[in-house]
């Protein structure tokens, strides 16, 4: 059976993505497995450093450009309509690449419910694992999700990294 | 015969070759060509911008990030020993590919020698097509380079862009 390899995180904006994924990986990171992270940015976004010559480049007219040293290298490309998939590619020898959002999307994912933020699942049910929260207990029960969706502590990282694995492996 | 793409912009550090790249680039994108550059970085670059989720990622311990949007996408991975052949190839569809550098291959190239930052060709002479420099005559006379291999006017990057242009279709 093919490994499942592509793990999102999901939520609504400001919901703490970010937060958890980096938590997630320093966690990975000590477990010796090799993580991509994969982002799609509905803006356009600021590539590469402001002030480099890559840069310079870019603002000139460069479709693309490349820099690498001897150990990694960083590539910024005009490239309509390239997908996630697409993407993925670039790290086949990655054990795991999460995708930060794809709320919509139909891969695995947990989706971060945070207080204050939102108090609805929004995401696709389709694949959706986990509910990652700090609401409490009375608020839990009022959210609309499928049974079976355990929930997890927000801030407990070290579990909701365990069950992504278990997802992984099973 | 197939297409010459790859070109070198050659020359000791500060001679001025990302300036000339950048003037290239301009011209060359008024051409309509698709043109991408390739830079090696003896140091340990930044990969990234500071402050943009992806960065911080990286930080947190991934082995590799990418971020795209419908037009764009830019990628950072830690990949030991990759060469400029391979990052050429994430580029398919160029017209040109620019090197930064790459003074000791066998490249075709042209080399930037600025007055005041240095006085004598340091490239590697083999495919060393031509010398960009700012050198009174005199100077020029006392250059030790090949027969054959023209000067050009170093602020004249029109001419340069023919040049290179012209090598591309020979």
């Amino acid at each position: 059976m093919e490994r499942k390899r592509i793990f999102a995180i999901s939520g609504v904006k400001n919901s703490g993505k970010t937060t958890l994924i980096c938590r997630l990986l320093e966690i990975f990171k000590d477990k010796g497995l090799k993580v991509a992270v994969l982002k799609h940015d509905g803006h356009d976004f600021v590539p590469d450093v402001p002030g480099t010559d890559t840069y310079c480049q870019l603002q000139s007219g460069a479709y693309g450009t490349a820099v690498f040293s001897a150990g990694k290298y960083m590539l910024v490309k005009q490239q309509p309509q390239i997908s996630e998939k697409e993407l993925a590619e670039f790290f086949p020898e990655a054990d795991l690449i999460l995708l930060e959002g794809f709320k919509y999307s139909t891969y695995p994912k947990i989706e971060i419910i945070r207080k204050g933020n939102s108090a609805e699942s929004v995401c696709n049910p389709e694949k959706l694992m986990a509910i990652a929260t700090n609401l409490d207990a009375e608020e839990r029960d009022a959210l609309s999700v499928l049974e079976n969706v355990p929930f997890f502590e927000l801030d407990n990282a070290e579990c909701i990294a365990e069950f992504i694995l278990s997802d992984y492996f099973r």
